[in-house]
């Protein structure tokens, strides 16, 4: 095993941590686009792709297309089997992925699932059970953060203590829902998907717990709206939340399905972190009204003002951490407690939230 | 009488209302130093100055020196018995600005206070039975939304429907504190200044109702914190609050007094405006990170997204509007419902506002 933390360039764009067979994984759980997402980072961050399995051939040959080196598994079993698989990668229907993922660390594999990983406490139950009786690790794609180089390069400004002492986060995480039937059936059933706060709101707060550094918190408030989608009474369009740290911070997110049509893309994600010397805001995906790139961080600190471009610049080094932490043993990419915190509360922001109208 | 409502230009910038003399006013309170902002509008809009009162004579001569016009009065009572005077603009301390308006319109004139108009909900049942007493208007200064084109020109494209139908508005207010000894006493008493979700809360308050719509608010959460000022235990540094509107539309606010040495002014004031259709973001005062004026719009709607530039070109109709409704009994600049819900809602904010850490 020539795993190593030499691999991860800090400061540059993070490169392979392992080679060729190394680090062995399979695809499960085709379920939604991020899938196809989660697989191009780990294979950039060098892991190989053996497997992929769904109930739905249709599915599995559309992963292959992009995918080819992907050898479909006969059932799901044919995946979990394979004592060469270290990892399984799955975008599952949300209400789903606790269960694959309890199957899969029974499985001897770690597990890596798009967000949001759970939609209930009692899931939450089940995951923590089965990570304490396994030992195997339970990883979440939480893209807003991990998949974004402005994010990446806020922690490091975080971490130098360019803004002082946080004090409060507060992000957006609007969404474009597009044509209503592109969507499939379970986008519309919050039995499926969990509700919007549980969704998309568990970016933000897995967001809120990174870059605040609280390690639990309470939801003081949170609400749930469906502002213009009667045809379809079971989802959120819209929803907020407050949530207050134990270490004296506290975070509000708003999350929406309402990017207008003449937004060049689908979402305008903004995050500002408040400190007590100074501030950083996140353009993520786009400078509204000004044409270019996304991934700008603007700076306010004690000396000036500054518009910091990322793009291409700093990269994302949490799937190599991941792989590290698979083999390796160790917690860099990120900790269990910090992600069954994080789903945590975005179930209980879900379960609290007060309906508007 | 030759006040018309045809001297108001609108879409462009608006002009005197009233000629010299059709419109005398005093100035009393000049505890903060808006009451120049306030006097300066009034001005512009066609208003005569004929008195200035304070205690303090220091104060009277500072204003003397900005405003030689300004007779000083030898008591509050010379200028509240002039029949002449038709309005009082007052900075008083916040917790004696109700008590002032109370006499003001008691010697039939009407009242036009630096916000926050009062810090309780008794002063606020005082103020309410002293207008339907005496039938006087009482006014308030709200500066973040009257005096900033960007406010203004908001309001137009809310009311040409560029967003559909307003759904949230999300405001920020920092601002900076300064040398804290450069601060009067009062800054920093809570009895006396108020908290600061009453204080800086009652701008985003009252630019929610007006950008909303709505009539009426509950109070969903609020929050206060001292973080970095233990000197003064009694300042609040950091509030905010979530208000859920009458109209299915709700609200989240953040004040603060921690903008950074570095930003080139006061405050990097922002409101997002989000609607079915669309959003827009004000860029108040800065475009941070980006030289320039402040004023600043971005619109995002079905079409695609602009960034406008309104400095210099709506101007602030308020102070007009506010001198017609005077002599004419209308009530175009604001009514007086939406100026005492916005004290209300300021002061249950406070009231019910948890403290963090």
């Amino acid at each position: 095993m020539n795993a190593d933390e030499k691999y991860l360039t800090p400061g540059g764009r993070p490169g392979p941590v392992v080679r060729e067979g190394e680090f062995v994984f399979g695809a499960a759980g085709l379920e939604h686009g991020h899938i196809a997402d989660m697989t191009r980072s780990l294979l950039e961050a060098g892991a190989t792709l053996k497997w992929v399995y769904n109930p739905d051939p249709e599915k599995v040959r559309d992963f292959q297309k992009k995918f080819p080196q992907a050898r479909a598994a006969r059932c799901e079993d044919e995946l979990l089997s394979d004592p060469e698989v270290r990892l399984v990668a799955a975008a599952a229907i949300p209400c789903d992925r606790a269960a694959l993922g309890v199957r899969v660390m029974e499985s001897g594999k770690d597990y890596f699932t798009d967000k949001t990983p759970l939609i209930s406490l009692e899931q939450l139950d089940a995951v923590k059970a089965a990570c304490a009786r396994t030992g195997r690790r339970f990883f979440v794609y939480y893209s807003e953060r991990l998949c974004s180089e402005s994010a990446v390069y806020a922690e490091r400004l975080l971490a130098d203590g360019a803004i002082g002492r946080v004090i409060q986060v507060m992000g957006t995480g609007p969404h474009r829902l597009g044509p209503p039937d592109s969507r499939p059936d379970w986008f519309y059933r919050r039995a499926q998907y969990g509700g919007i706060l549980c969704d998309l709101g568990s970016h933000q707060i897995e967001q809120y717990l990174a870059f605040s550094g609280a390690k639990d918190a309470r939801v003081v408030s949170s609400q749930i709206a469906n502002y213009a989608h009667p045809d379809y009474p079971e989802l959120d369009d819209f929803g907020d939340a407050v949530l207050a740290g134990d270490n004296g911070t506290s975070h509000y997110f708003r999350v929406d399905w309402f990017t207008p049509d003449g937004l060049r893309t689908w979402g305008d994600g903004r995050t500002f972190i408040l400190g007590t010397e100074g501030y950083i805001e996140l353009r993520k995906y786009m400078n509204l009204g000004v044409s270019g790139e996304g991934d700008l961080v603007f700076l306010a600190d004690r000396s000036g003002e500054r518009e910091i471009h990322v793009s291409g610049k700093v990269g994302c080094p949490f799937f190599g951490e991941m792989i590290l932490d698979c083999l390796n043993g160790t917690q860099r990419a990120m900790t269990q407690e910090h992600i069954f915190k994080a789903a945590e509360l975005s179930v209980k922001a879900q379960m609290l939230a007060q309906k508007l109208e």
